[in-house]
């Protein structure tokens, strides 16, 4: 799998990139290997070619991040539209998916109606040949669509929105792409020893253990040498991969 | 400017990517655009191809971050040195960084001396035709070549050390390549108003001042719709950019 952030905000600063590390995360507990995260702004140009780039390297999916919503600088859709080479087009699904969250939202404050203006159907401006992805929190529907290998799958920015689609729509079909595959990780901690030490005993046990991801995480070196080493595994089920690693605990001349 | 972050516990989302919002800050306060971040995991082909990909854009500066260190998985060095087609040789003058900060380590802990040994030498094996930078506080030493038309910079991962380079080393270049150039920044809030219904007041401000940035972040749309809209300017110096904001302010129609 491969991630795309779009915004800005993300370039300057100002906002720490938390959807990259939850779909990380999520989609790692799934068994689903992320291979690279990419980080542009809302430019429909860096946009379009983020997306062609990544779909060059044929990941099974892509999770795009970001500018899904009704203002100008929302320009993902643009983006992927020309990333694709296909026309957007008002989507008769994604507009009832809009139009219901702006009746639903008149309806609780007691107004008569919210009239779908330009940026609401913006919103429901889709590329050709992608389907909506209901939004169960917010108003701006995700997007998916089938290009060659990859799946690729748009969705908002508001990582409440993202999380909810995510946990919706996207986990059954990371599941089913993993088969059952699932992820296990542990971390050990030592004090007083320097990364360097502890350097080639790290490189024994992962040459001795292919299976099992070792990696040492020095924090603060100069005072008092502290370090995480954070040993993970791959594999079909918990039991497998629980076993796998107290194997290489076993072995370990480290520990 | 592109930033590439090497590290696979940003991918599995085990650690939130606070080097590239550190890094994005900075350099934009200084006046540098950030245009992209990667991230990719610690394999010399992925570091050596996301380097080679984003030397081709040509960014004045390139930053990478993580992969410095003494353990079989720090590869940054190794991908660098793929991506430029040169040879990995110990540099007399990292060697002599790492050596003093052993013996300042040995000194400080009592230990009579503390061998170089390979893991050790190994911070100090770069790529031929680039310089070491002193890392104040850690171990490693960052490194910085030119590449045609783009300053590449590697800097340690460990968020202290990375910082302490940026500061000494990093922020001189940085300041003399944007002239003075300096970001001035506003959030204003808006509450019980709809992100779509802001979109074509934000448009129009955007449109009649084509230097100030606006964005809006919706913070919650279905039971309170809160709003935060972000403006920026670039400019020469901060008076310039004060009055730039102040005008747009008066000109603007959502205010």
């Amino acid at each position: 799998m491969e991630i795309i952030c779009v915004g800005n905000e993300l370039l300057i600063g100002k906002t720490l990139n938390t959807n990259a590390q939850w779909l990380g995360k999520h989609a790692t507990i799934l068994g689903i290997t992320v291979k690279r995260i990419t980080v542009i702004t809302d430019d429909i140009n860096e946009i379009a070619n983020a997306v062609r780039e990544t779909l060059q390297r044929k990941p099974q999916f892509l999770i795009t991040t970001g500018g899904l919503g009704p203002t100008f600088d929302d320009k993902t859709l643009e983006g992927i539209a020309k990333a694709l080479n296909r026309k957007l087009k008002i989507n008769q699904k994604a507009l009832k998916m809009v139009k219901e969250k702006y009746e639903a939202y008149a309806k609780k404050n007691g107004v008569e109606t919210i009239t779908l203006t330009q940026p609401r159907i913006k919103m429901a401006t889709i590329p050709e040949k992608t389907q909506p992805i209901p939004n169960p929190v917010g108003t701006a529907p995700g997007i998916q669509a089938h290009v060659k290998e990859t799946t690729l799958i748009a969705l908002p920015g508001v990582p409440s929105e993202m999380e909810a689609i995510f946990e919706e729509t996207i986990v059954p079909l990371l599941k089913q792409a993993s088969g059952g595959n699932t992820f296990y990780e542990k971390s050990i901690y030592a004090d007083y020893i320097m990364e360097s030490t502890l350097a080639p005993l790290i490189d024994k046990v992962m040459h001795d253990n292919p299976g099992v991801y070792i990696k040492s995480h020095p924090r603060g070196e100069e005072n008092k040498p502290h370090m995480e080493i954070h040993l993970s595994v791959k594999a079909k089920d918990t039991e497998n991969q629980k076993r796998s690693y107290k194997k290489q605990l076993r072995n370990s001349p480290i520990l």
